[in-house]
């Protein structure tokens, strides 16, 4: 009897579930939001992850319920749950990554390092947080944003009053997340596994860099990285994963400062864009890893295959043509780069593929990453 | 618009071109021999690969139509092509795979090295050979063997008295191969891609052993091969994918002798067993190699990640259950190890899956992935 694993949502991290799946024997499902997604060659059903109704008929003939995206609501996962379906990450630790004050609160009580933070509920009361933390701060709406949305920089007690407004009327709401604004030199991932039975495999640390708030591209292992900071970075990311019971994968999203302390930005409880480089340079992708984890199987190892991989994200893609019709000229030029495509019509800012390279010199790793990526876009 | 390439056979081969596929972006369909065979996740079509209207139906939404096997027969083929499909390889390249007596007369045209042969069409003529070599000889029957079936050594001139009668029924046949008995001191086998626009990718050549003619592990690359060695063999199967005109993925198996000279023994025109390694020890595995030949896109690098790969077939598989029941003790025993499974039902001697390790030191390599593969077995 196969293994059998159900996959809520049908975008680019369902489907890079495919391919350590099929090369298991793991059988997979995907309940896709629409048809023609990411993950349509394993799309057995397509439904409303909202409705209870879809997702437990969905659920009936697998092992076990996991994930493409956080969104999936609480009442949809109690319903789950209720019928004795098998939910990992579960309704408990997805509760932290649905909410980031929920989130922010979670983090303190578990004494990890992170910004200062409120909720706020005012100008009044983002005007005192202001006040005590240099006059800027990152305004975030608690519920909804992903890739930059729902964050904003404001130095102005009513910066953030449409989203008050807003928020007024939202019956979760009323309140908004306040963070300092940390003084970073760098941004850095966190990639953890933990099995139900309590496992843990940690990935090292990586560094990203972002633009326009989108993940752009991953340095795998972080550059100069001390022993101390990989030690924390791991031990912070177990920590957060057994202190929540995250079950699968968890991306613990981290602010490197100037004098190498490390401060929690975000959490995500599901293949992050900041592991893709696992897909060619560790020896257990991340894909295989959730697959393994929320199957409550032992965990691969989690090292590195060569001593750089680099990963670059192609975002937008071209603005006339497929991805697919730059692969002529880019594995020509890039006979070393692992394209990894998402069969998404390509749309400005839109990640739509990415390209892994590994290798010996950071330096050449990260140049041909780039190189091969940039022949995607114009 | 994505690339579509056509698989003919449902087996393993077909089941892993599915995850490079799914991962570049490009669309897979296999016509598959029957229901819940290996590559069921594709498969798109059921029908039988010797009618040639079921192919062509097949072939209509496809760009290119390519192999799991070497069987479809060559009126099959030569419809697709009037028919205006693209074919890779094609039925002038299928028809030296298909056929050991045609093989060797195009190996011997082509001046490549292999072992004395001659087409004998009775007791006589094998007398005649056997007293030339030594008095043992191999015979084959040149079509419809694979993984040891329909391949003989004898040592007396009535000893395949029974492929000659049945061969004399067979409106195609009439002669059986014979093969001189090598001496070797082992089996190597060299992976090589080559596009219809002629460029080609050689693996380093492999060592395998085979167990009762059928391939039970793979050392890659060879050990203590010689730069020359190398070299030659990286030759060697470039010549002959040039002189043939194969497209796609060709495996030229060989004999080393005791004074390091290599003798062509079989060669497979598509993914092959020997080559399986790629999937976690190189750059660009054989199955993405494959596809992008087929399609003529510019090929992969076909480099090692790590100096050693080891693959271990499971075969046969456990007495009792499935493979998949045994995964919680071989991943918690060997998490390095990768492991690829067929879908298919355990059964003495059959192909069942197989593990891939890789890592610095050969001798813990080879060693867990034995012990890990073995954990498959009783």
């Amino acid at each position: 009897m196969a293994y059998r694993v159900g996959v809520i949502g049908g975008g680019q991290l369902a489907r890079m579930m495919i391919a350590p799946a099929v090369e298991l024997g793991v059988e997979i499902r995907v309940l896709a939001e629409q048809e023609g997604m990411s993950a349509t060659l394993a799309a057995t059903s397509v439904g409303d992850y909202r409705d209870a109704e879809t997702v437990l008929a969905f659920a009936r003939d697998v092992d076990v319920i996991t994930f493409d995206h956080e969104h999936v609501p609480q009442d949809v996962l109690a319903a789950l749950v209720e019928a004795g379906v098998t939910v990992h990450p579960g309704p408990a630790a997805l509760a932290v990554a649905q909410d980031k004050l929920v989130m922010r609160q979670r983090m303190a009580e578990l004494g990890m390092p992170q910004p200062e933070w409120a909720a706020v509920t005012g100008p009044d009361e983002l005007a005192a947080f202001l006040a005590e933390n240099g006059g800027r701060a990152v305004v975030k709406t608690p519920r909804g944003g992903y890739d930059g949305k729902g964050v904003r920089v404001v130095s102005d007690a009513h910066g953030a009053d449409d989203w008050f407004a807003a928020l007024a009327e939202d019956a979760n709401g009323g309140a908004l997340l306040v963070e300092e604004l940390v003084d970073f030199t760098r941004e850095l991932a966190q990639q953890v596994a933990r099995t139900p039975s309590g496992q843990i495999a940690t990935y090292p640390v990586v560094e990203t860099e972002q633009r326009d708030g989108v993940c752009a591209e991953v340095l795998a292992p972080a550059p100069s990285a001390s022993a101390r900071l990989t030690d924390v970075a791991a031990s912070v990311g177990a920590a957060v994963a057994e202190g929540l019971g995250v079950t699968g994968m968890l991306a613990v999203e981290l602010f490197e400062t100037s004098d190498e302390r490390i401060l929690i930005n975000e959490l995500a409880m599901r293949p992050h864009n900041s592991g893709h480089w696992t897909q060619d340079g560790a020896v257990t992708s991340q894909f295989e890893q959730h697959l393994r984890a929320v199957l409550d199987l032992p965990l691969g190892q989690a090292t590195p295959l060569q001593p750089w991989t680099v990963m670059v994200n192609i975002l937008g893609g071209p603005a006339e043509g497929g991805i697919t019709e730059r692969f002529e000229n880019a594995m020509a030029q890039h006979p070393a780069a692992k394209i990894h495509t998402y069969g998404k019509d390509p749309r400005p800012g839109r990640k739509v593929g990415h390209v892994n390279v590994t290798g010996v010199e950071l330096e050449d790793v990260a140049y041909e990453a780039r190189a091969a990526a940039s022949l995607f876009l114009d």
